[in-house]
């Protein structure tokens, strides 16, 4: 049987605050098992570049990253927020190793082709190093994982954390038994959105579609579960969708599978 | 008998103008074996504290680190000029792999004490993870390596890159034959100062002793070649002195020897 892996994605308001980031990566050191993380940081990237008078512009919520943004958020997320976390998990005693998608060709994508809008130094995965990851993996390393890729010419991009993890996770399917977790601000998907108590505990392919039907699941939880069955399909065992205060606790948050 | 390694130190001013950063990387591309990148990035620094209204003081050419200095460093040398400089080394086919000194715990530190000067988060190395450093090199990955270390609490430090490199080839000296190349402004260590054909090609310690008897060695080569010859007593095989630009032809310049 493949050995189980825990891959958890952690968006940047949970790394910005000493609190929440101390004890995501309690929660994070303690899991069993081979893990990685991937993180964010946008906030503190828009932060950095309103010190240095550099505009941020977001369209759909995608960063516009033109030449000064690149080096923004190469400092930040490569940097400032890597590299700390690598710090604060070195010293819980977990042999972390931060990188981008550049490192070791982890990552490689396409820049985003120009249709209506140009998005700059952005980049779609578009080939996983899973025998590189694999092997780091099986050294006993925990990689960190940035929100950067590149093109392969030279040139770091900017890449969504949501996607990198989604293709992390399917790169390591391939030799692992997957588990993802998106850390999200919510406990879980939610059957009353007002209510915290109400978290759908597991959701597979057919209750996904009846629950869309019944307008239950609407909105932004659309695309998030969309990403996860299709990380399903593509090998992935199961997505979990929770709470980052949760992470110590699994059996908590919605359970998506097969 | 043991593999051999190249290890090359490049300070920022060499990495920071396109020109001579392409010519750097791609005469290190074409070294053969084993090899490991150490870099700097002082005057990058120097310029984004600028931009953020951050003052640098430097005391004996060193910097002093505080808080937000210390964020500046670790964006800058962890994140804008590693990351620039790992995608460039991967479009030419290395697979390079960029790490300050606490991914991996590959450069532990301690704080540097407060004697007259507090230098804040500088670190001082105290141990070199070499049995990593060797994994990783067998593996045929060629980590590029920011002046950073770590202080096993979860704090960054601020470390001098020539000791770094030094470090890092005393550990590498324990697994393989180290050459150890400093990337500097002039050809070598020069019997005249003002004459760039005048470079010493072989300096070994009875010479050196020679050389500083009369008076052909002063100034800022004697620490240079102390650390060089500390070096050597350590295990490393050779150590190069030589111009940045003579990286493709490693017959040029001081190879300083036993």
């Amino acid at each position: 049987m493949a050995q189980k892996i825990t891959i958890v994605k952690v968006g940047g308001k949970i790394l910005e605050s000493p609190d929440t980031l101390d004890q995501l990566l309690n929660d994070f050191a303690k899991l069993e098992g081979l893990k990685l993380l991937v993180h964010g940081g946008g906030r503190s990237a828009t932060k950095l570049a309103e010190k240095l008078d550099i505009e941020t512009k977001m369209v759909d919520g995608r960063r516009i990253t033109d030449d000064a943004m690149l080096e923004v958020v190469t400092m930040v997320y490569g940097g400032l927020v890597n590299k700390k976390v690598v710090a604060l998990l070195q010293a819980l005693g977990v042999n972390a190793l931060g990188v981008t998608g550049a490192d070791l060709n982890l990552l490689l994508s396409d820049r985003r082709p120009v249709k209506t809008i140009d998005y700059g130094w952005v980049g779609d995965v578009k080939a996983v190093n899973d025998n590189m990851l694999a092997h780091l993996l099986k050294s006993g390393i925990v990689p960190v994982i940035a929100p950067l890729t590149h093109d392969g010419k030279g040139n770091m991009l900017n890449t969504n954390a949501d996607t990198m993890a989604g293709e992390t996770a399917k790169g390591c399917a391939k030799h692992f038994d997957v588990t993802l977790v998106f850390c999200f601000e919510k406990e879980g998907v939610l059957a009353n959105e007002n209510d915290d108590n109400s978290v759908i505990p597991t959701i597979d392919k057919q209750q996904y579609e009846k629950l869309k039907e019944d307008k239950i699941v609407i909105g932004g939880m659309i695309p998030k579960l969309d990403n996860a069955f299709a990380t399903i399909d593509a090998g992935v065992n199961e997505v979990i969708i929770t709470k980052a205060s949760n992470l110590g606790d699994l059996t908590r948050g919605t359970h998506v599978i097969k």
